[in-house]
Protein backbone atom coordinates (compact mmCIF):
# COMPACT_ATOMS: atom_id res chain seq x y z
CA UNK A 1 0.00 0.00 0.00
CA UNK A 2 2.71 2.35 0.70
CA UNK A 3 4.90 2.38 -2.74
CA UNK A 4 2.83 4.57 -5.31
CA UNK A 5 3.94 2.56 -8.43
CA UNK A 6 2.62 -0.91 -6.82
CA UNK A 7 -0.75 0.62 -6.18
CA UNK A 8 -1.02 2.17 -9.34
CA UNK A 9 -0.03 -1.42 -10.97
CA UNK A 10 -2.80 -2.90 -8.86
CA UNK A 11 -5.35 -0.48 -9.88
CA UNK A 12 -5.10 -0.61 -13.11
CA UNK A 13 -5.73 -4.09 -13.23
CA UNK A 14 -8.25 -4.06 -10.65
CA UNK A 15 -10.55 -1.37 -12.97
CA UNK A 16 -11.14 -3.47 -15.54
CA UNK A 17 -12.80 -6.80 -14.03
CA UNK A 18 -16.05 -6.55 -15.20
CA UNK A 19 -17.47 -8.86 -12.35
CA UNK A 20 -19.01 -7.18 -8.94
CA UNK A 21 -15.92 -6.36 -7.12
CA UNK A 22 -15.00 -4.91 -3.66
CA UNK A 23 -11.36 -4.01 -2.59
CA UNK A 24 -10.62 -4.72 0.71
CA UNK A 25 -7.19 -2.66 2.33
CA UNK A 26 -4.85 -2.00 5.50
CA UNK A 27 -2.59 0.99 5.30
CA UNK A 28 0.64 -0.76 5.48
CA UNK A 29 3.99 0.99 6.63
CA UNK A 30 2.20 4.47 5.94
CA UNK A 31 0.43 3.94 9.87
CA UNK A 32 3.61 3.80 11.60
CA UNK A 33 5.60 5.85 9.90
CA UNK A 34 2.58 8.41 10.10
CA UNK A 35 2.06 7.69 14.36
CA UNK A 36 6.05 7.38 14.25
CA UNK A 37 5.91 11.54 12.96
CA UNK A 38 3.11 12.57 15.77
CA UNK A 39 5.40 10.65 18.24
CA UNK A 40 3.31 7.75 19.01
CA UNK A 41 4.71 4.53 19.35
CA UNK A 42 2.51 1.41 19.32
CA UNK A 43 2.64 -0.54 22.79
CA UNK A 44 3.95 -3.67 22.50
CA UNK A 45 2.92 -6.38 24.56
CA UNK A 46 4.78 -10.01 24.01
CA UNK A 47 5.24 -9.15 20.59
CA UNK A 48 2.33 -7.93 20.03
CA UNK A 49 1.23 -4.24 18.88
CA UNK A 50 -1.71 -3.50 20.39
CA UNK A 51 -3.79 -0.83 19.72
CA UNK A 52 -4.60 2.00 22.28
CA UNK A 53 -6.36 5.39 22.15
CA UNK A 54 -3.65 7.04 19.71
CA UNK A 55 -2.51 3.89 17.55
CA UNK A 56 -6.51 3.71 16.84
CA UNK A 57 -6.79 7.41 15.82
CA UNK A 58 -3.97 6.62 13.47
CA UNK A 59 -5.74 3.90 11.93
CA UNK A 60 -8.96 5.30 11.43
CA UNK A 61 -6.83 8.27 10.13
CA UNK A 62 -4.70 6.20 7.72
CA UNK A 63 -6.85 3.27 6.54
CA UNK A 64 -9.91 4.98 6.89
CA UNK A 65 -9.09 8.43 5.54
CA UNK A 66 -5.71 8.53 3.78
CA UNK A 67 -5.54 5.36 2.30
CA UNK A 68 -9.15 5.09 1.38
CA UNK A 69 -9.81 8.23 0.12
CA UNK A 70 -6.40 7.88 -1.84
CA UNK A 71 -7.75 4.69 -3.59
CA UNK A 72 -11.10 5.68 -3.99
CA UNK A 73 -10.14 8.73 -5.70
CA UNK A 74 -7.46 6.52 -8.05
CA UNK A 75 -10.31 4.41 -8.87
CA UNK A 76 -12.65 6.98 -10.16
CA UNK A 77 -10.20 8.57 -12.20
CA UNK A 78 -10.32 4.73 -13.92
CA UNK A 79 -13.68 4.66 -14.56
CA UNK A 80 -14.83 2.71 -11.21
CA UNK A 81 -17.29 4.27 -9.28
CA UNK A 82 -15.92 3.70 -5.98
CA UNK A 83 -17.30 4.27 -2.38
CA UNK A 84 -14.94 3.68 0.46
CA UNK A 85 -16.03 2.12 3.90
CA UNK A 86 -15.08 1.11 6.86
CA UNK A 87 -17.52 -1.14 9.29
CA UNK A 88 -19.42 1.70 10.75
CA UNK A 89 -20.41 3.16 7.73
CA UNK A 90 -24.17 1.80 6.97
CA UNK A 91 -23.53 -0.74 9.76
CA UNK A 92 -21.59 -2.36 7.52
CA UNK A 93 -19.30 -4.68 9.82
CA UNK A 94 -20.11 -5.34 13.69
CA UNK A 95 -17.26 -6.56 15.69
CA UNK A 96 -16.39 -6.30 19.59
CA UNK A 97 -13.35 -5.21 21.45
CA UNK A 98 -11.37 -8.57 21.55
CA UNK A 99 -11.74 -9.72 25.21
CA UNK A 100 -8.38 -9.97 27.49
CA UNK A 101 -6.61 -13.25 26.52
CA UNK A 102 -4.22 -14.50 28.68
CA UNK A 103 -3.63 -11.74 30.50
CA UNK A 104 -3.10 -9.19 27.63
CA UNK A 105 -5.44 -6.82 26.33
CA UNK A 106 -5.08 -6.25 22.86
CA UNK A 107 -6.72 -2.79 22.98
CA UNK A 108 -8.96 -1.62 20.43
CA UNK A 109 -8.51 -4.51 18.21
CA UNK A 110 -12.21 -5.86 16.76
CA UNK A 111 -13.25 -9.48 16.15
CA UNK A 112 -15.65 -9.20 13.65
CA UNK A 113 -19.31 -10.20 15.01
CA UNK A 114 -21.43 -9.99 11.50
CA UNK A 115 -20.89 -8.28 8.19
CA UNK A 116 -24.19 -6.78 6.34
CA UNK A 117 -23.92 -8.50 3.29
CA UNK A 118 -27.54 -7.35 1.70
CA UNK A 119 -25.86 -3.83 2.06
CA UNK A 120 -22.71 -4.74 0.43
CA UNK A 121 -24.51 -6.59 -2.33
CA UNK A 122 -27.26 -3.53 -2.52
CA UNK A 123 -24.30 -1.34 -3.05
CA UNK A 124 -22.88 -3.55 -5.94
CA UNK A 125 -26.68 -3.70 -7.20
CA UNK A 126 -25.88 -0.08 -7.95
CA UNK A 127 -22.73 -0.51 -10.13
CA UNK A 128 -20.44 1.07 -6.79
CA UNK A 129 -17.42 -0.87 -5.81
CA UNK A 130 -17.19 -0.60 -2.10
CA UNK A 131 -13.68 0.01 -1.02
CA UNK A 132 -13.31 -1.20 2.49
CA UNK A 133 -10.89 -0.40 5.17
CA UNK A 134 -9.47 -2.42 7.88
CA UNK A 135 -12.07 -0.46 10.33
CA UNK A 136 -14.52 -2.27 12.25
CA UNK A 137 -17.35 -0.86 14.96
CA UNK A 138 -18.98 -2.26 18.15
CA UNK A 139 -22.55 -0.76 17.31
CA UNK A 140 -21.98 1.24 20.79
CA UNK A 141 -20.21 4.47 19.32
CA UNK A 142 -16.36 2.98 19.25
CA UNK A 143 -14.50 2.05 16.37
CA UNK A 144 -12.00 -1.12 16.47
CA UNK A 145 -8.85 -1.82 14.05
CA UNK A 146 -9.41 -5.06 12.45
CA UNK A 147 -7.01 -7.53 10.42
CA UNK A 148 -7.76 -6.77 6.70
CA UNK A 149 -7.18 -10.36 5.54
CA UNK A 150 -10.26 -11.74 8.53
CA UNK A 151 -12.62 -8.81 7.25
CA UNK A 152 -12.09 -9.97 3.27
CA UNK A 153 -12.54 -13.27 4.57
CA UNK A 154 -15.80 -12.27 6.41
CA UNK A 155 -16.95 -10.55 4.08
CA UNK A 156 -16.49 -13.32 1.25
CA UNK A 157 -17.99 -15.67 3.65
CA UNK A 158 -21.30 -13.74 3.83
CA UNK A 159 -21.38 -12.38 0.18
CA UNK A 160 -21.28 -16.39 -0.88
CA UNK A 161 -24.64 -16.58 0.86
CA UNK A 162 -25.97 -14.74 -2.67
CA UNK A 163 -23.15 -14.43 -4.88
CA UNK A 164 -20.65 -16.86 -6.58
CA UNK A 165 -17.50 -15.54 -4.31
CA UNK A 166 -13.51 -15.85 -5.36
CA UNK A 167 -11.39 -14.51 -2.66
CA UNK A 168 -7.99 -12.99 -4.09
CA UNK A 169 -5.08 -12.39 -1.25
CA UNK A 170 -2.58 -9.69 -2.88
CA UNK A 171 1.03 -9.80 -0.99
CA UNK A 172 5.16 -9.85 -2.06
CA UNK A 173 5.23 -13.16 -2.68
CA UNK A 174 3.88 -15.23 -5.91
CA UNK A 175 1.83 -17.49 -3.81
CA UNK A 176 2.60 -20.33 -1.81
CA UNK A 177 6.04 -21.23 -2.22
CA UNK A 178 7.42 -24.47 -1.48
CA UNK A 179 11.01 -22.68 -0.54
CA UNK A 180 11.18 -18.77 -0.70
CA UNK A 181 14.47 -18.88 -1.87
CA UNK A 182 13.93 -20.52 -5.32
CA UNK A 183 10.95 -18.88 -7.02
CA UNK A 184 10.58 -21.46 -9.30
CA UNK A 185 9.12 -23.70 -5.98
CA UNK A 186 5.55 -21.84 -6.77
CA UNK A 187 2.65 -24.15 -5.78
CA UNK A 188 -0.30 -23.76 -8.36
CA UNK A 189 -3.06 -25.89 -6.65
CA UNK A 190 -4.19 -26.60 -3.63
CA UNK A 191 -6.68 -28.85 -2.17
CA UNK A 192 -7.30 -30.33 1.32
CA UNK A 193 -5.75 -33.41 0.34
CA UNK A 194 -2.08 -31.73 -1.34
CA UNK A 195 -2.11 -29.07 1.54
CA UNK A 196 -2.46 -31.71 4.16
CA UNK A 197 0.96 -33.90 2.08
CA UNK A 198 2.94 -30.85 2.01
CA UNK A 199 1.94 -29.05 5.72
CA UNK A 200 3.62 -32.42 6.81
CA UNK A 201 6.50 -32.43 4.92
CA UNK A 202 7.66 -29.46 6.47
CA UNK A 203 7.47 -27.50 2.84
CA UNK A 204 4.92 -25.01 4.09
CA UNK A 205 5.98 -21.75 6.00
CA UNK A 206 4.98 -21.50 9.13
CA UNK A 207 3.82 -17.92 8.38
CA UNK A 208 1.79 -18.63 5.61
CA UNK A 209 -0.64 -21.49 7.89
CA UNK A 210 -3.08 -19.31 9.78
CA UNK A 211 -3.66 -17.69 5.90
CA UNK A 212 -3.81 -20.93 4.46
CA UNK A 213 -6.20 -22.54 7.72
CA UNK A 214 -8.39 -19.28 6.96
CA UNK A 215 -8.60 -20.30 3.27
CA UNK A 216 -9.97 -23.49 3.41
CA UNK A 217 -12.01 -22.62 6.43
CA UNK A 218 -13.75 -19.94 3.67
CA UNK A 219 -14.31 -22.35 1.17
CA UNK A 220 -15.54 -25.09 3.82
CA UNK A 221 -18.02 -21.67 4.70
CA UNK A 222 -19.29 -21.53 0.97
CA UNK A 223 -16.54 -19.13 -1.06
CA UNK A 224 -16.22 -20.95 -4.59
CA UNK A 225 -12.21 -19.84 -4.47
CA UNK A 226 -9.23 -18.55 -2.51
CA UNK A 227 -6.45 -17.10 -4.51
CA UNK A 228 -3.07 -16.35 -3.24
CA UNK A 229 -0.68 -14.03 -4.98
CA UNK A 230 1.77 -10.97 -6.11
CA UNK A 231 0.38 -7.63 -5.89
CA UNK A 232 1.40 -6.73 -9.57
CA UNK A 233 0.01 -10.13 -11.06
CA UNK A 234 -3.72 -9.63 -10.43
CA UNK A 235 -4.86 -9.82 -13.99
CA UNK A 236 -3.22 -13.05 -14.48
CA UNK A 237 -4.74 -13.99 -11.11
CA UNK A 238 -8.25 -12.93 -12.54
CA UNK A 239 -7.58 -14.45 -15.73
CA UNK A 240 -6.40 -17.47 -14.25
CA UNK A 241 -3.05 -17.44 -15.78
CA UNK A 242 -1.16 -19.38 -12.88
CA UNK A 243 1.00 -17.48 -11.92
CA UNK A 244 -0.46 -17.74 -8.01
CA UNK A 245 -1.65 -20.16 -5.81
CA UNK A 246 -5.36 -21.49 -6.29
CA UNK A 247 -6.87 -22.95 -3.36
CA UNK A 248 -10.19 -25.05 -3.96
CA UNK A 249 -11.98 -27.49 -1.92
CA UNK B 1 -15.99 19.94 16.19
CA UNK B 2 -13.11 19.75 18.27
CA UNK B 3 -15.11 19.67 21.53
CA UNK B 4 -16.48 16.00 22.49
CA UNK B 5 -19.48 17.57 24.78
CA UNK B 6 -20.85 19.58 21.87
CA UNK B 7 -20.12 17.06 19.50
CA UNK B 8 -22.77 14.83 21.93
CA UNK B 9 -25.01 17.47 22.28
CA UNK B 10 -25.36 18.38 18.08
CA UNK B 11 -25.72 14.50 17.65
CA UNK B 12 -27.90 13.99 20.22
CA UNK B 13 -31.25 16.37 18.73
CA UNK B 14 -29.80 15.26 15.29
CA UNK B 15 -30.69 11.83 15.37
CA UNK B 16 -33.84 11.88 16.26
CA UNK B 17 -34.64 13.99 13.04
CA UNK B 18 -37.70 12.29 11.72
CA UNK B 19 -36.89 13.51 7.94
CA UNK B 20 -34.03 12.74 5.77
CA UNK B 21 -31.45 14.50 6.38
CA UNK B 22 -27.48 14.91 5.94
CA UNK B 23 -24.55 16.22 7.85
CA UNK B 24 -21.68 18.08 6.63
CA UNK B 25 -18.46 18.70 8.66
CA UNK B 26 -15.29 19.61 8.51
CA UNK B 27 -12.48 18.96 10.97
CA UNK B 28 -12.35 22.39 13.17
CA UNK B 29 -9.01 22.99 14.72
CA UNK B 30 -8.32 19.26 15.14
CA UNK B 31 -6.67 19.47 11.55
CA UNK B 32 -4.55 22.27 13.01
CA UNK B 33 -3.42 20.84 16.09
CA UNK B 34 -2.87 17.05 14.24
CA UNK B 35 -0.31 19.15 11.58
CA UNK B 36 1.14 20.87 14.71
CA UNK B 37 2.36 17.74 15.59
CA UNK B 38 3.25 16.30 12.04
CA UNK B 39 5.17 19.27 11.85
CA UNK B 40 3.76 20.86 8.75
CA UNK B 41 2.25 23.98 8.83
CA UNK B 42 0.39 25.51 6.02
CA UNK B 43 1.69 28.07 4.37
CA UNK B 44 0.43 31.57 4.10
CA UNK B 45 -0.05 33.88 1.12
CA UNK B 46 -1.58 37.13 1.48
CA UNK B 47 -3.38 35.83 4.96
CA UNK B 48 -5.24 32.62 3.21
CA UNK B 49 -4.25 29.84 3.97
CA UNK B 50 -2.71 27.18 1.12
CA UNK B 51 -3.38 23.70 0.61
CA UNK B 52 -0.06 22.00 -0.33
CA UNK B 53 0.56 18.22 -0.71
CA UNK B 54 1.10 18.02 3.35
CA UNK B 55 -2.19 19.75 4.29
CA UNK B 56 -4.37 17.93 1.58
CA UNK B 57 -3.04 15.11 3.04
CA UNK B 58 -3.71 15.96 6.87
CA UNK B 59 -7.45 17.29 5.81
CA UNK B 60 -8.10 14.30 3.98
CA UNK B 61 -6.84 12.48 6.93
CA UNK B 62 -8.78 14.42 9.63
CA UNK B 63 -11.63 15.87 8.39
CA UNK B 64 -12.36 12.11 5.56
CA UNK B 65 -10.77 9.90 8.50
CA UNK B 66 -10.63 10.89 12.33
CA UNK B 67 -13.97 13.10 12.54
CA UNK B 68 -16.07 11.31 9.42
CA UNK B 69 -15.72 7.49 10.76
CA UNK B 70 -16.38 9.06 14.81
CA UNK B 71 -19.27 10.98 13.34
CA UNK B 72 -20.56 7.98 11.97
CA UNK B 73 -19.86 5.57 14.63
CA UNK B 74 -21.63 7.65 17.32
CA UNK B 75 -24.67 8.21 14.85
CA UNK B 76 -24.92 4.38 14.62
CA UNK B 77 -24.84 4.02 18.44
CA UNK B 78 -27.89 6.63 18.00
CA UNK B 79 -29.81 4.09 16.00
CA UNK B 80 -29.04 6.53 12.62
CA UNK B 81 -27.54 4.20 10.06
CA UNK B 82 -24.79 7.05 8.90
CA UNK B 83 -23.05 6.59 6.00
CA UNK B 84 -19.39 8.51 5.66
CA UNK B 85 -18.72 10.44 2.36
CA UNK B 86 -16.20 12.53 0.89
CA UNK B 87 -17.28 13.92 -2.99
CA UNK B 88 -14.82 11.33 -4.28
CA UNK B 89 -16.97 8.58 -3.39
CA UNK B 90 -19.62 7.52 -5.62
CA UNK B 91 -18.52 10.30 -7.32
CA UNK B 92 -20.98 12.95 -5.24
CA UNK B 93 -18.86 16.02 -5.64
CA UNK B 94 -17.09 16.69 -8.35
CA UNK B 95 -14.95 20.23 -8.50
CA UNK B 96 -11.58 21.33 -9.66
CA UNK B 97 -8.35 23.15 -8.36
CA UNK B 98 -9.00 26.57 -7.96
CA UNK B 99 -7.22 28.48 -10.77
CA UNK B 100 -4.65 30.56 -10.14
CA UNK B 101 -5.91 34.42 -9.13
CA UNK B 102 -4.56 37.41 -8.66
CA UNK B 103 -1.11 35.86 -8.54
CA UNK B 104 -2.14 33.44 -5.66
CA UNK B 105 -1.98 29.48 -6.49
CA UNK B 106 -4.49 28.32 -3.55
CA UNK B 107 -2.86 24.65 -4.01
CA UNK B 108 -5.36 21.64 -3.87
CA UNK B 109 -8.38 24.09 -2.80
CA UNK B 110 -11.35 22.86 -4.62
CA UNK B 111 -14.38 24.60 -6.54
CA UNK B 112 -17.66 22.79 -6.68
CA UNK B 113 -18.96 21.82 -10.30
CA UNK B 114 -21.39 19.40 -9.97
CA UNK B 115 -23.31 17.39 -6.97
CA UNK B 116 -24.33 13.90 -7.66
CA UNK B 117 -28.03 14.42 -5.97
CA UNK B 118 -29.62 11.65 -7.70
CA UNK B 119 -26.74 9.44 -5.87
CA UNK B 120 -27.51 11.13 -2.14
CA UNK B 121 -31.27 10.90 -2.69
CA UNK B 122 -31.03 7.20 -3.51
CA UNK B 123 -28.70 6.54 0.23
CA UNK B 124 -31.53 8.70 1.79
CA UNK B 125 -34.58 6.26 -0.01
CA UNK B 126 -32.57 3.14 1.38
CA UNK B 127 -32.49 4.99 5.29
CA UNK B 128 -29.06 5.67 4.97
CA UNK B 129 -27.95 9.30 6.22
CA UNK B 130 -25.17 10.77 4.57
CA UNK B 131 -22.70 12.23 6.87
CA UNK B 132 -20.05 14.57 4.30
CA UNK B 133 -16.80 15.55 5.09
CA UNK B 134 -15.34 18.92 3.27
CA UNK B 135 -13.29 16.79 0.90
CA UNK B 136 -13.74 16.35 -2.93
CA UNK B 137 -12.51 15.23 -6.00
CA UNK B 138 -11.42 16.33 -9.71
CA UNK B 139 -12.59 13.03 -11.33
CA UNK B 140 -9.11 12.63 -12.35
CA UNK B 141 -7.60 11.09 -9.52
CA UNK B 142 -6.77 14.50 -7.16
CA UNK B 143 -8.61 15.06 -4.06
CA UNK B 144 -9.45 19.02 -3.33
CA UNK B 145 -10.00 20.61 0.18
CA UNK B 146 -13.08 22.00 0.04
CA UNK B 147 -15.08 24.56 2.41
CA UNK B 148 -18.11 22.77 3.86
CA UNK B 149 -20.54 25.72 3.49
CA UNK B 150 -19.64 25.65 0.36
CA UNK B 151 -20.78 21.55 0.13
CA UNK B 152 -23.78 22.00 2.30
CA UNK B 153 -25.11 25.06 0.22
CA UNK B 154 -24.37 22.99 -3.26
CA UNK B 155 -25.27 19.84 -1.84
CA UNK B 156 -28.93 21.96 -0.95
CA UNK B 157 -29.32 23.17 -3.78
CA UNK B 158 -29.09 20.03 -5.90
CA UNK B 159 -31.27 18.12 -3.56
CA UNK B 160 -33.94 20.75 -3.98
CA UNK B 161 -34.46 19.70 -7.73
CA UNK B 162 -36.00 16.86 -6.10
CA UNK B 163 -37.33 17.47 -2.25
CA UNK B 164 -37.95 20.36 -0.13
CA UNK B 165 -34.76 21.07 1.71
CA UNK B 166 -34.27 23.05 4.45
CA UNK B 167 -30.41 24.36 5.09
CA UNK B 168 -28.81 24.53 8.52
CA UNK B 169 -25.80 26.25 9.31
CA UNK B 170 -24.47 25.73 13.28
CA UNK B 171 -21.69 27.78 14.60
CA UNK B 172 -20.65 29.54 17.90
CA UNK B 173 -22.83 32.38 17.87
CA UNK B 174 -26.95 32.29 18.59
CA UNK B 175 -27.61 33.64 14.78
CA UNK B 176 -27.28 36.58 12.96
CA UNK B 177 -26.92 39.54 15.79
CA UNK B 178 -27.37 43.42 15.89
CA UNK B 179 -24.00 43.61 18.43
CA UNK B 180 -22.06 40.72 19.32
CA UNK B 181 -21.98 41.88 22.52
CA UNK B 182 -25.96 42.12 23.28
CA UNK B 183 -27.49 38.26 23.59
CA UNK B 184 -30.21 39.66 23.35
CA UNK B 185 -29.58 41.16 19.87
CA UNK B 186 -30.36 38.17 17.74
CA UNK B 187 -32.27 38.89 14.49
CA UNK B 188 -34.84 36.14 14.35
CA UNK B 189 -35.73 36.73 10.86
CA UNK B 190 -33.91 38.17 7.45
CA UNK B 191 -35.67 38.47 4.09
CA UNK B 192 -33.97 40.24 1.61
CA UNK B 193 -35.78 43.04 2.02
CA UNK B 194 -34.55 43.63 6.36
CA UNK B 195 -31.36 42.23 5.28
CA UNK B 196 -30.95 45.08 2.61
CA UNK B 197 -32.10 47.52 5.70
CA UNK B 198 -30.18 45.70 8.45
CA UNK B 199 -26.64 45.59 5.90
CA UNK B 200 -27.39 49.31 5.04
CA UNK B 201 -27.53 50.54 8.75
CA UNK B 202 -23.76 48.55 9.04
CA UNK B 203 -25.70 46.08 11.76
CA UNK B 204 -24.01 42.78 10.07
CA UNK B 205 -20.48 41.99 10.94
CA UNK B 206 -18.79 42.06 7.92
CA UNK B 207 -17.65 38.56 8.44
CA UNK B 208 -21.28 37.47 8.38
CA UNK B 209 -21.98 39.07 4.93
CA UNK B 210 -20.38 36.38 2.94
CA UNK B 211 -22.01 33.80 4.75
CA UNK B 212 -25.61 35.70 4.09
CA UNK B 213 -25.04 36.39 0.25
CA UNK B 214 -24.75 32.66 0.05
CA UNK B 215 -28.11 32.21 2.22
CA UNK B 216 -30.15 34.55 -0.15
CA UNK B 217 -28.03 32.68 -3.43
CA UNK B 218 -29.48 29.26 -2.16
CA UNK B 219 -32.81 30.62 -1.64
CA UNK B 220 -32.76 31.93 -5.37
CA UNK B 221 -31.91 28.62 -6.76
CA UNK B 222 -34.89 26.40 -5.15
CA UNK B 223 -33.79 26.09 -1.30
CA UNK B 224 -36.90 26.17 1.22
CA UNK B 225 -34.83 28.21 3.76
CA UNK B 226 -32.07 28.46 5.40
CA UNK B 227 -31.29 28.47 9.42
CA UNK B 228 -28.11 29.71 11.45
CA UNK B 229 -27.68 28.76 14.99
CA UNK B 230 -25.75 27.72 18.03
CA UNK B 231 -23.93 24.00 17.28
CA UNK B 232 -26.22 23.18 21.15
CA UNK B 233 -29.37 24.86 19.46
CA UNK B 234 -30.21 22.02 16.71
CA UNK B 235 -33.59 20.67 18.52
CA UNK B 236 -34.90 24.83 18.93
CA UNK B 237 -34.00 25.33 15.43
CA UNK B 238 -35.43 22.61 13.51
CA UNK B 239 -38.66 22.67 16.11
CA UNK B 240 -38.60 26.17 14.91
CA UNK B 241 -38.38 27.28 18.43
CA UNK B 242 -36.88 30.68 17.00
CA UNK B 243 -33.45 30.78 19.24
CA UNK B 244 -31.96 31.33 15.64
CA UNK B 245 -31.61 33.19 12.48
CA UNK B 246 -34.51 32.13 9.98
CA UNK B 247 -33.66 33.52 6.69
CA UNK B 248 -36.17 33.09 4.06
CA UNK B 249 -37.25 34.46 0.18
Amino acid sequence: MENEQRLEWLLDSFSPIASKKVLVHGGGRRATTIAQKLGISAPMVEGRRITDDDMLDVAVMVYGGLMNKHLVAQLQARGVNALGLTGADGNLIEAHKRPVKGGIDYGWAGDVDRVNAAFLANLMDHQLTPVVSAITHDTKGQLLNTNADTIATEMAIALSKMHEVHLVFLFEQPGVMESLDDPDSLVTHLNPSTYQTLKESGKIHSGMIPKLDNAFAALDRGVSSVRIGRYDRLEDIVNDQQNFTLITL
